[in-house]
C-alpha cells in the first residue's frame, strides 16, 4: 500500500491557511518528499509526517516557491539526529541549487547526494531502501512550465500470487520464501531458483503521479494513464484564465480535469492553488463536469491508495 | 509611538504553532524586521503584519533559525510589487550570506542593499525612511553567542515641547513649523532658525532592545538601560539549565530575568524557546520572582509604545 499526503496546496507564496504545495508518498515505513517550499517542514508536522523517513526529496523545479524549505528541513534533520544519506533528485539545474543551499546550512550530519534526473529516465527506488517493494521506480516526466520541469511518476509493480506449494516441493527453506516474494532468485544447492517459478503473473500494482507546475502536454497525460491519483497543477480556477496559464506555464482546473480524463486516472486532486483563489470548493463542479471523481486538494489531505484485490 | 510585533517565539525549529523568533517595530507606517527564520513570511501574515513597509531586516546572527525566511521573504516582496530598495544588516558575514540567499532568489525586482553592522556604530534610521522620528537610531549591540553576533537597540528620541508663540515671534511660516519639530533647521531671510529656539529640553523617548541570541552579558545589560521593552532569549526554562544555555550562547528564564533587573527595563518579554518547552507560562513564575514585570512573548503578541506624556 502507499499513503499519500499533501502537505499544502499553495502557489508563490505561503497563505497562514495553506502552505506551499508539496506531498509526501510513504510505502513500508519509508518515503518520498515532493518539492521543499518554505514552511513544508512545518506542514509535515502539522499532517503528522515525520520527514525523517524521507529518503529523497524530488524537485520538480527551482522556482522558490518548490525548493526554498531545503536549508530549514536539511538542517532540523540534521537537528533530529539524521545520519542516513538523503537522495535529493531534480532535473538538470540540481549541481547549482545544491550549492546555494549548502552554503546557506553549512555541513550537515548526514550525507546529501544530489541526483539530476532526466525525463524518462526511471530511478530504481528499492536500491534507496528496503521500505519500497521490489521493481518500485520514480519516473521524472517532460511537463511544460517557463522553465525545465519535471513531473514524477511513482510506480510501485506487484508480483504475482506467491504459491508455497510449489516453493516447498522446489525444497526452497521458508526463511527464503520473502525473496522471492521481493522478486530476488534464491540459491539451492545446485542452482537457482527464480521467482517465476513460485509467483502467479504480475499483478496489476499502484500508480501516483505528481504534476509539479505545468500546463496539460502530452507526456504528463500519457505518464498519467491510468494512475490511482494524479496531483495536477491546478493554478487558476476559470476557464477563462487559459491564456494566462499558458503565459505562465501552468494549468487551469478544467485542464486538468480534462488530461485526468484523458489519462483515465481514479482519482485527481486540484493542487497548487494561486493566492487569488480564496475557496477551491467553490470551482470544483466545473472540474467534476469534465471528470467526475476530480477533488480538491487541501493541506493535510491523505490517502492511503491499497491493491486492487484484498490480498497480500 | 512604536508598535512592536511577535511574529515568533521558537528556537532551533519552526512548530505547527510556534514559528520561529522574529519581531517588527513599526513607527510611522515604516518598519524593522528583526531576523528572518523560515516561515517568517507567513508569521507576519498570521499576525496581521505588513512587510512591505519595511526599510530594513536585521539580521542578529548567521544561524538557519534566523536567515532562512530570507529567499522567500525576499521573492514575496517582489512578488508584492516592491520597488524600493531593502536594507539588510547584519553582522561581518553578511556578504556571504547574502550571496547566498541571492543564488538562490535569482535578480529581484528591487535593490537589496547589504550593510555590515559594527557593535556600538549606530545606523540612522531617519535616513531609510521618513516613517523614523529625527534621530532615531538604530544601535547594534555586542551579544554572546557561539558565533559572531548582534543585538539591536532602537532609540527614538522625542524633541522638546514645540513653542508655536516663540515660532511665530521668529517669523517662521506654519508650514516650516513641521521641520523644525523634526530638528531640521528653517532658513529665513536673513539666517537658518535653530530647532533649539522654539523646541523646549528633549523629552524622554523611546527604547526597545532585541537581544537575539545570548548569554547575559554587561553589553546587552548595559545596553538595555531603561528600555521600555527588553525582547531576551529565553531559550532554557530552568535554572539547573544554564550551564547547557552558557554552552550554547543562550539565557534561561531566570537569567533573562535578572538582566532586566540589573538594567532596569520597564518590560521583559521572553522569547526564542527550546522546542523542549511546550508551555513557557508553566515557568514563568520563576522569572517574576526575579522580575515581576516579566512576561511570556508568543506569537502575534503585540504593543504599542507611547511617550510617557500625552502629548504628540
Amino acid at each position: 500500500m502507499l499513503t499519500i499526503t499533501l502537505l499544502g496546496t499553495a502557489a508563490t507564496m505561503p497563505l497562514p491557511e495553506r502552505a506551499l504545495t508539496a506531498a509526501v508518498a510513504e510505502c513500508g515505513g519509508h518515503s518520498l518528499l515532493l518539492d521543499c517550499g518554505e514552511g513544508t517542514q512545518t506542514a509535515a508536522r502539522r499532517a503528522g509526517v515525520n520527514l525523517m523517513r524521507a529518503d529523497a526529496i524530488c524537485l520538480t523545479h527551482y522556482h522558490g516557491d518548490h525548493i526554498f524549505g531545503l536549508p530549514g528541513l536539511l538542517q532540523t534533520l540534521g537537528a533530529q539526529g539524521r545520519t542516513r544519506p538523503l537522495v535529493l533528485l531534480g532535473p538538470e539545474g540540481l549541481l547549482e541549487v545544491w550549492r546555494a543551499v549548502y552554503a546557506l546550512t553549512g555541513p550537515l550530519p548526514y550525507a546529501v547526494k544530489p541526483l539530476v534526473c532526466r525525463a524518462g529516465q526511471p530511478v530504481a527506488l528499492d536500491a534507496l531502501s528496503d521500505g519500497w517493494p521490489a521493481g518500485a521506480m520514480l519516473l521524472p516526466v517532460a511537463t511544460k512550465h517557463r522553465v525545465r520541469s519535471l513531473g514524477y511518476r511513482l510506480d510501485l509493480p506487484r508480483a504475482g500470487r506467491f504459491d508455497p506449494e510449489k516453493a516447498r516441493a522446489l525444497g526452497v527453506p521458508v526463511t527464503q520464501w520473502r525473496l522471492l516474494q521481493r522478486g530476488q532468485a534464491v540459491p539451492l544447492a545446485e542452482r537457482m531458483v527464480q521467482p517465476a517459478e513460485v509467483l502467479g503473473a504480475p499483478r496489476k500494482g499502484l500508480r501516483f503521479v505528481f504534476s509539479g507546475d505545468s500546463a496539460p502536454c502530452p507526456a504528463l497525460e500519457q505518464a498519467a494513464q491510468g494512475a490511482d491519483l494524479l496531483l495536477c497543477d491546478a493554478t487558476y480556477a476559470l476557464p477563462e484564465q487559459q491564456e494566462q496559464a499558458a503565459q505562465w506555464g501552468h494549468s487551469t482546473f478544467g485542464q486538468s480535469a480534462a488530461l485526468a480524463a484523458k489519462a483515465g486516472v481514479k482519482r485527481l486532486w486540484l493542487v497548487h492553488y494561486s493566492p487569488m483563489i480564496t475557496d477551491p470548493e467553490q470551482q470544483l463542479a466545473q472540474a467534476q463536469s469534465i471528470f467526475p471523481a476530480a477533488e480538491c486538494g487541501f493541506d493535510g489531505k491523505r490517502i492511503t491508495l491499497h491493491y486492487e484485490e484484498n490480498e497480500e
